[in-house]
């Protein structure tokens, strides 16, 4: 093998695989990039969960295949001096790197050994502009649950249906919704559960205002992003999602509207004095006359005590919440308002966007 | 005690003081920072061993002493949603925060059990600007030596005589030297041991461009860094510092002439194939006859080999280092060329940069 390319071209590509190379791996081989040479060079990660492919532009003088120690050549290529690289493999694996009047030796392994990705192929698919994705992923992965004894809310629920797409993420407290109808053809009626791990890989992966389409094609077992130059292969979650139709309840005794930025800050300060450890003591909400809303924290620590201008409607009422969830939600919400609906003091709360009913967030409060 | 301040000033205080707040300390109240108001408000920080003071301009409306919890009270003060900041203490130790409309309390801590930091008021002392200090300790510091078997080495031996002050510092394989003419007065002859950790605090808080002059006023068992608004304290390591006199040849049989970033990135790249676990394994500078310098290494991981252009007189030599002792000092050495005299594969090396005689660095090569 003898591929002629760019210093920077290589780092990008390795920085994108390299998610996918676990950091300590039973198989010695998966601590490596596969690097192959063929019509194109193309760069593989792959911790036997999610895999992640890479095309490469270069200049192949010699075909073949090997697998790169992955931190190691990834330092290497980062510090060469100059931006043109040629590498080249041995007969026997050895792998030289030449950059201006540099010259590296490293020892590589023969690609037979590496496991194959499997292979999605199947007719059916979705296609969604990379930044609704990125969205969909990042308004919804935080609510995904990490309690393994119920392994189908260890993912972001993806359905399709006629032209609409919806995510949705749901542990024990809250659930997170995500919708949008999207332009062409109707997809077809398709759902599927998605590991948060292999998401979490998707989204760094996704360019924020990208409008480049990703192709999603689920298979069996598997499931397909296809970025074109970059290719995301995950095993999916077996097994019957949560119902969550009609959880979210429609009607409210109360509604707040409020600057997400004003709440968020006001709840962070209480979270300053609840300890991460400490799940025992909540931020209360209390909502008073003169459209004012008073955040409180009252812990070993010591108390926090802050008032914020929200518009009110319907009953004035208590209500204790983890702050965490507050916060998760607030902080994916771009818009300048976000109305929040009451059900009581132990009733569920649903947290919405003022405009638009493309998000939904579901948080069930603490029980005093 | 109240008090009405800046959150702006408040931050920079504490994160000054900080620096000398132990982060797990068996004596409680070290992990708070001593709050006094009097005529003017000033914060301390003290881990036993360094004593950071910082006075604070605040509007003053009842004096008052107390400790507060370190790190809650700068995390609170950072998210204040307000520049000002009202802060009283109750009888009881209870301190409130007021900013806009946020209102927290926490508990502070009586301040008679804080320890005093020891005074420091000597006749002599030496005044150095304080972008002089900073460089002086960033061009030594690194060669402070951590083996507490010789304690006297574990510091940077500060010596003034005449108008020269000269700080240097010592491990077993290298020695690193900085000297300056200050203008002014005399400064009388005196010479003493400042722990290696104290000088990490001090170049901490020294400003890079700073004119300020530093006031170094030592005294019997301690060190006071007199930066006016700021003062550290330390105590100094006792004992006799070791004799350097003539450590450093004069001589050469070879020298190179080289630009200290081509060097420092050579050395680096060979660096990435010496794991840093296994000192066994050198780089080695081998000088060929036509001005080029060939930079090698060669491990169980790999090999380099890298020519950098220089100028060479004198015997052509190969020699082989430990990279990181060279490159400790190359990082330090801000002109455009340096010059290394060797004396001979086993003998010592010094490297200097090619104009003045500020700096000098010696170092041991590694046998082969």
């Amino acid at each position: 093998m003898k591929i002629i390319g760019s210093r920077d071209r290589w780092m990008e590509a390795i920085a994108i695989v390299q998610k996918a190379v676990p950091s300590r791996s039973t198989l010695a081989i998966l601590d490596g990039i596969l690097v192959e040479a063929d019509e194109t060079v193309k760069l593989t990660g792959y911790d036997l969960e999610t895999g992640i492919e890479c095309l490469m532009e270069a200049d192949i003088r010699e075909k073949g295949h090997i697998v790169v120690p992955s931190r190691m050549f990834g330092d290497i290529i980062r510090k060469l001096p100059e931006d043109i690289v040629m590498m080249e493999v041995s007969e026997n694996g050895q792998i030289t790197i030449d950059s201006g009047k540099t010259h590296f030796t490293i020892k590589g392994i023969a690609a037979d050994g590496y496991p194959k990705i499997p292979v999605v192929d199947n007719g059916k698919a979705v296609s969604i502009r990379q930044s609704l994705l990125k969205d969909m992923i990042r308004q919804t992965i935080f609510a995904v649950s990490s309690d393994e004894s119920r392994p189908t809310l260890n993912g972001c629920y993806l359905r399709c249906e006629g032209n609409q797409v919806e995510m949705v993420a749901i542990d024990g407290f809250r659930l997170a919704l995500r919708r949008k109808t999207v332009e062409g053809d109707e997809v077809g009626t398709m759902s599927f559960i998605v590991p948060g791990r292999t998401l979490q890989e998707v989204v760094r992966v996704l360019e924020s205002g990208g409008e480049q389409p990703v192709l999603i094609r689920p298979s069996g077992n598997h499931i397909l992003f296809d970025m074109g130059d970059v290719k995301i292969t995950s095993r999916l979650i077996q097994g019957e999602y949560m119902n969550y139709r009609g959880i979210i309840p429609q009607t409210a005794d109360s509604t707040l509207v409020v600057s997400p930025v004003a709440m968020m800050d006001a709840i962070a300060r209480a979270s300053l004095i609840i300890s991460s450890e400490d799940k025992r003591f909540p931020v209360r909400l209390s909502m008073s006359e003169d459209d004012t809303l008073v955040v409180t924290a009252n812990t070993d620590i010591g108390t926090l005590r802050e008032e914020i201008p929200v518009e009110l409607t319907g009953n004035r009422i208590d209500i204790d919440f983890n702050p965490r969830y507050f916060l998760d939600a607030l902080k994916v919400i771009d818009q300048e308002t976000v109305t929040i609906a009451f059900n009581g003091s132990m009733g569920p709360c649903v947290m919405k966007p003022s405009e638009g009913s493309d998000f939904a967030y579901l948080v069930l409060p603490l029980r005093r």
